[in-house]
């Protein structure tokens, strides 16, 4: 398996070749997923299920909250499959949790579950109503505090509808993003996206950073800006693990140093993503990349389901999910750890029997 | 590779995952092993010398105390090349031996051999004569004053006869255990097995839970009885690796908490065995575990040589040999390891030529 650059240099990636990783799953939610037809990752009516059924499968293939695995209406399996097969291939070194705000705790006894007493955020288009600062401080005393006996963390997200409201976060903040942020859906829903970021937009009532983002975004992106943050503190390597919805968090970390006018060395901090999105040609997540001030790596791993004879996987080669649950990430640890293409896809394919 | 849970929940093992493991070998004896016919677990006449020989084999490949290593005369091999194969596959972190009463020290340098200066156990039937509440004792201080480097412990045994002073053991504690024990025959001897056992169980001059200990029972369960009441001062994830020998430890962990009306949290316990012994219809060490008053979890890996044709190793499909030298532990540390079958029974192929 090929890992290709997206930004930056591929010394930190190989720098990590063969070290050990953590893994950590941010799990949110936010009313804006019940809009129709903005996302599709999950049991409609159901998706803000999503989070504690990836998790769940992540940790021990099983899901406990439901009486199966999250798939669009379309039949396209979460991307958690993918990051399942590399932690079985190539175990992590720790599973960890972040719950920022879920409907339901994952069932699962043992694994670390870290719990800032946050609830699910709401709908953008009336108010997000997020406590953003209050979270952002989370963030960055988690980050600060955080001790592992691993290499480095790679840091994941599962949140249906989480590109819209990262577009609406990046967008708020200034940005200049029309059709960079990806979609689950094949065919990105972009006419409602847009809509839907713009009304939430137009609703704002405040210019102040901190506002916004309680308004407009969600609290995977305000905890996980802390966190890095928190990170720069003992600097960790760190992966971002997703596509557009990270690159939204680098760009709010962006804006909050620009306005604590605060140095940033970011030497520690690199984003992974599949190929699904790095050549995604409904989005731009290497423009997004460039919008920051300081230097970033990203990378994306040439897997594909080419070879696979699967219907549902191959759904992922024709643009449906792209990414989420880390995939992206993991498939970059799987190919610094000798795990190749042929092997995941048995795996995968194993889990749809 | 998959992993089969017998009782208990999934999480356990899964949180484990990826994680590094110390594996600690008991090496024990008892004259019980020279009733003919009782086991089969090693050369006639030197079944002594068996712990011997799998702690060098497990440890460098070599048997140095005899011209060969252990098999039966059928020519079942030892359980020993199982551990071994996973060693070199996805190696334990540390090998650790633990001396409790062998004829013949392993003749190995570098590695750790723990002396308690405990000597090879009587035959049952005439009285073991063990100091069972020292080696208890012993037992408890090892455990508790552990200290390992490595997320886990594995914990393994090699005495041969030792299913009959397990069975010996269980059932003089009280527990209701005909046919629960099994045997390293194929075609179990247990017209034999129950007359050694009572035969012992009838000699008894005491209700006292050490005496009964220090006359039927054997090192290896009294030391590790006491071990894993150690390791519940620090909680260190500790998995017995083995059959009904090892359900014995836990029934007698057991009846030590009863008498000593002691609270017992066993979240940090679990048993892992192989699918020769969890599918054994001569034994069911499903219901010897469901004896016990705390909760366990208990798993065994899918692993057989069904796939191979050395027709040494179908033997162990057939039925013989069975488990021992922690091979079911190996195997279901293996599984989260990303090892699978093909590769283990290649390596262990390659053992024998």
């Amino acid at each position: 398996m090929k890992i290709n650059t997206i930004i930056g240099k591929k010394d930190f990636i190989e720098y990590l070749r063969g070290k050990s990783a953590t893994f950590i799953l941010s799990l949110s939610s936010t009313k804006t997923d019940e809009i129709d037809g903005l996302s599709q990752a999950g049991i409609p009516g159901k998706l803000y299920l999503t989070p504690t059924l990836d998790a769940e499968f992540l940790a021990i293939e099983e899901v406990r909250s439901m009486p199966q695995i999250a798939s669009t209406p379309n039949n396209v399996p979460t991307p958690a499959l993918i990051s399942r097969a590399i932690h079985k291939l190539a175990p992590f070194k720790n599973l960890e949790f972040l719950d920022l705000g879920v409907e339901v705790k994952p069932k699962i006894d043992y694994f670390k579950i870290f719990d800032f007493g946050i609830n699910r955020s709401g709908d953008i288009t009336k108010g997000a109503g997020i406590e953003a600062e209050s979270i952002f401080q989370k963030g960055v005393e988690f980050g600060k505090n955080y001790k592992t006996n691993s290499d480095y963390v790679i840091l994941a997200e599962t949140i249906p509808s989480g590109t819209t409201t990262a577009y609406a976060t990046a967008k708020a903040l200034g940005y200049d993003v029309d059709n960079k942020f990806s979609s689950s859906y094949k065919d990105a829903p972009n006419t409602l996206k847009k809509e839907v970021v713009n009304r939430a937009i137009n609703n704002l009532n405040s210019k102040e950073l901190f506002d916004i983002l309680a308004q407009v975004s969600d609290n995977m992106i305000i905890f996980n800006a802390g966190l890095i943050l928190g990170f720069a503190y003992h600097k960790t390597p760190l992966i971002l693990a997703g596509g557009t919805q990270m690159a939204a968090v680098l760009l709010t970390v962006n804006s909050i140093l620009k306005e604590m006018k605060a140095d940033f060395d970011s030497s520690f901090l690199a984003l992974s993503t599949t190929k699904w999105v790095a050549k995604d040609r409904n989005s731009d997540i290497k423009s997004l990349l460039e919008m920051l001030d300081f230097e970033i790596n990203a990378y994306y791993s040439d897997f594909d389901f080419s070879t696979s004879n699967h219907p549902a996987l191959k759904l992922y080669d024709e643009g449906e999910a792209k990414e989420g649950v880390g995939a992206g990430g993991a498939l970059v640890y799987g190919a610094i750890n000798g795990i190749d293409k042929i092997n995941i896809i048995k795996e995968i394919e194993k889990f749809l029997h």
